[in-house]
């Protein structure tokens, strides 16, 4: 269940990071749109791993197969199948973690939800699963581009208390943001980011932190009334995410302190079209975007698996003491900022097609 | 498009402001559950505006009636049908709006979606919206409490500036909310929170809020992987209601600020089954309940309609001074209470049938 | 579950015999479509019973009001809520029904699936539930004309042995269709028919018929490769209505007799487009219209009731003699004309903004 | 669009004839299912083409890998992702049809729908889309055959001209069906059968036929009123099969032949439970399994691809005579017979688990 998203451009993903493959097969993606491996392959490549440190490997890992939906380079209107091989065995670290629920993992919800557990424990809450949805996500943005010109970029906006204030949403680019590991394009606050990560590395602990995204082209009129509104969907999209706890669309939380009078965005004509003068908002209406940029930010909690020795207790309620082996990161933000960026492009794609059919 | 939510428990709503009534059909509730008119009522009463002043007219006003799926008190297990009449007349008011976007109202995307304009401006993104979806999710909270004991409690957690902070949520009742018209349950709060509004009302402002929300009594596995966990369907669920700009989990956007040797919940033992010592988590790990309590927040801008004159323009461009006439609800936070509880009804009733259907 | 039909022109309906009142909710319908209740009465007057014998009642009864949607005669592109009203009071004659199944109706399998029964026995199994589809067909309809220019027929083809065969589908008009209360549009047909049925009803039996349906006008590129076939989703829509027991289209079970070289349709150019000679695909190839008239013709068993008594048992294994009182229609196919329309109208309106969105 | 079918156990399948594979992905499977590839591979190979004369080929082709939703033999709860090779390099024969729609096929109807198209021509409206579901149907199978003990057999049971008369729904079985290469289970008709093939190869045409398929052991109560009834979606599904023009259950187009005195099932104890003594209604009332055996008809129509040569027109309406080139098979019904029954089974799963959920 619940493993397809979207209403017209429906994406459905697949595999856990045990089997033998994960991915994601898209429905409705229109025809005649050129589209080839290597308009999906960068961003699989931002999202995996170890990027800095590994960068022989980064050729080889996660390479994209397209299995069906396509011909000469175009997209046949039919369903586009993506392949990504596992190439992980099944580790023996996890053997020692069959009996004892890590904390805030998904150990324990799959065993009561499902009463069998995969080897990795939380099964398709596992990282790995975002592998299809960032294979979809390049297909979707790749519509958006050609059909409708619109960029979606992303970017680490805090890393625990450091945070980043001085990013123009209005011109921001991949470019920039990719200009360091940490993916905050702001110099200053990014070398702070990265200090920080490497004192959390070094005490064994990890990091939450916030990705900021910015839709820009889209035009006026996306999002379905009641509970398709734009926000919503990008709600749901994000908080699906492993590890997100928060989302906020333009002002967020913050708006919730102010008054009317300073919240409200002034209509001005702008560009030949009616516009705002501000953007509290966040690019959406009523549900549905105005022509402004969409702005939202998405929280995410730091990664529960860290080396430091926790309290914990096995199945039967023992207390015991867990220690987790390996390698582990201690922040995942920086992968986040491109499974954001293809969960934005996967809501955008189908709100799209769906005020094509009003006509 | 999209005024249908849900998968087992299936909510389809329907009505704008100007038309003859406003309603929603609740396909999937399963038979024999007793449900009369009355078990529905009480949260159309507490979402009613002006409750305070205007005690006399509450028992008149947006009257539910059952027009089809129950017989002799029971629900048939086919289609429950809630009509709940309009009364109002259109009102002079909005004549004058018709040539002009009211600054963050659905006026202008709604004319950009549709080509067409209900008098009331924003049709479907108006307020008057949630009474199906209220009258719904009172059916679905009476299959929660009936089948699972859950219950349901929100309650308003900050007006503005002002915050309350000593709420329990393991023991906070819908009595204890609505002690005060504010609907925090926090007596020193509920006075400046009330405060504050009167000041605003009187600066012919308005003020935005947070609503808070426990869900007690869920029980370990609800939640599907992927797009449906359960986070990201009461995000999307509450990112559908008018005004809300943001959302937030368990330790939400503070929690991106926290170390995971911090933020990790540790499993215990606790009244015969695994619980965890703190709830960060917010009762949810890898999207499925893990028994504990599910806590969350939304965040309300403030109303977009304040009675002060705004600098604006019309559909032309052309600068206009706006000014707002009628009586205007400086803060709707409290009467969000109850829609937000019918919308976690909503979302926990159909993964509850969804994982039934595991067996 | 299952009452809603459709992905972009969605369509829930509710009600059973003894509830307030039975409809439907439109969602999906696009904007500026000029609809009134005029539009839709005629459609719900054809299907009601005893019109012929009762033709004074026939303004009175099953009214439709339009309860959302709608203002200023033109569609808001928000969900239409349509409205009416069952007059009858729960009738006497169904109370010994509570201990006995009756054959080949609903009340054993709506009482083993729900453990509840409603007083009329099978439920939404109730002809009374296809007055929401009748009525949602309507809009259907009336968008598929102003739109598409698309036009729909059915006729009565067969009762019992009795067939017509001289209806060409490509100039038949309801008003042909309705010079006969049998609704067969040939006339020597139609006046057997009539008097089989006279025979039928003097016998205290019932008998079954044949419903045909052209649609045309219908473009070429409708319908969805695999599940979504404009065949697969007539054929759902078709045997969701009570008492059918086979739908086909084009050649249909004669076609699965005949051979390739008999049965291909020869491409030829005809009204300056690709058109076929002969037209035994049924206006689809591959599941996507052609352009050609669809045709399908769609069984309906003889009704279950009937004056004559019958051996049966209750629920206990009881045998006994059933006999049905009041009055009952010998054979419903003259009614079901005007559903089978409105099943057909409501696939090809979904079909067509699904394709749309392709653009 | 469409490509996914079901609302509980969900299949969505992908691939056209010449990209790298075919399969499907299977949601919504419940966990702790024994399965492994050695399942799902005898209704692929029974799927496959030329078995009879090419058996030594038979291992190697069409192997189906389980990529993911399985550990140690049990399935997860997660997404199936089923995977086949495609081993067909585009064939020249294609070639010369780029210019010409073939008659009966899905070319043009693709090419208008899509303004492109696949090397095959119609794309997924080719038999080798059936392929995934087959392996999903696999799947599903095995789940009701463990859980509910439901077995379905399909079986020939027309082709052309000559039909079988003799099979008992209520005894046959898979063996008995496969021992003739026609797949009829009747020793004489299969014979005559096999002669008319035989025959209408040697006249390089095709012929149509009938597939019937009995599923025992479903128990009273599945099947969703209004547009999810039992017969709707198994019709559904059968008409999303290519070169179907038909479907009936029990009585079927017969049954509008019939009065109701001659068609109603009588009930009546039996095993211990209420039967009924005659089954027209096919298993189904109201459209709900009654716990009879749902029996039904699928006819399909001759392949539209013959030897012998065809008048046609180009694109541009210009007359031209078509020739096809390679083996053709004359008559598809037997390899239709674990097709159909594989998409019998996908919609008893999805009601099954459905009816589950309703507890």
């Amino acid at each position: 269940m619940f493993s397809t998203f979207g209403t017209l451009f429906r994406v459905t993903t697949f595999g856990e990071s045990h089997g033998r493959a994960v991915g994601a097969v898209v429905d409705g993606c229109p025809p005649r749109l050129p589209l080839r491996e290597e308009d999906i392959q960068p961003q699989l490549d931002r999202r995996r791993p170890g990027q800095s440190a590994m960068a022989t490997e980064r050729n080889e890992a996660d390479r994209v197969t397209i299995l069906s939906g396509i011909e000469d380079g175009l997209t046949l209107g039919t369903p586009i199948a993506l392949h990504v091989a596992n190439r992980d065995t099944r580790p023996q670290d996890y053997a020692a973690m069959q009996d004892i629920p890590r904390p805030s993992h998904a150990d324990f919800t799959y065993r009561v939800k499902y009463g069998v557990q995969a080897a990795s424990g939380g099964g398709r809450a596992s990282a790995r699963e975002t592998v299809g949805r960032v294979a979809a996500g390049a297909v979707a943005e790749k519509l958006l581009r050609e059909r409708w010109g619109i960029e979606i970029v992303a970017w680490v906006s805090a890393v625990g208390e450091v945070e980043c204030s001085a990013v123009d949403p209005a011109t921001v680019t991949r470019t920039a943001v990719d200009r360091f590991a940490v993916r905050c394009p702001e110099e200053q606050a990014a070398r702070r980011m990265e200090r920080e990560i490497g004192r959390v590395r070094a005490e064994q602990d990890s990091l939450g932190g916030v990705v900021s995204c910015v839709c820009r082209g889209v035009p006026a009129g996306l999002g379905e009334p009641v509970f398709g509104k734009a926000e919503a969907l990008l709600g749901q999209a994000m908080l699906s995410l492993p590890a997100v706890k928060g989302f906020e669309i333009g002002s967020g939380f913050a708006g919730a302190r102010m008054r009317g009078s300073a919240h409200n965005d002034r209509f001005v004509w702008k560009d030949g079209r009616l516009g705002t003068l501000t953007n509290r908002s966040g690019g959406v209406q009523g549900g549905i975007t105005n022509g402004e940029p969409i702005l939202f930010r998405v929280a995410f909690k730091p990664p529960a698996t860290i080396g430091r020795p926790q309290q914990g207790c096995d199945y039967a309620g023992r207390p015991i003491l867990l220690e987790a082996h390996g390698r582990h990161d201690p922040c995942v933000v920086p992968r986040a900022v491109p499974i954001v960026e293809s969960m934005a492009a996967l809501v955008l794609a189908d709100l799209a097609l769906i005020q094509s059919a009003r006509g």
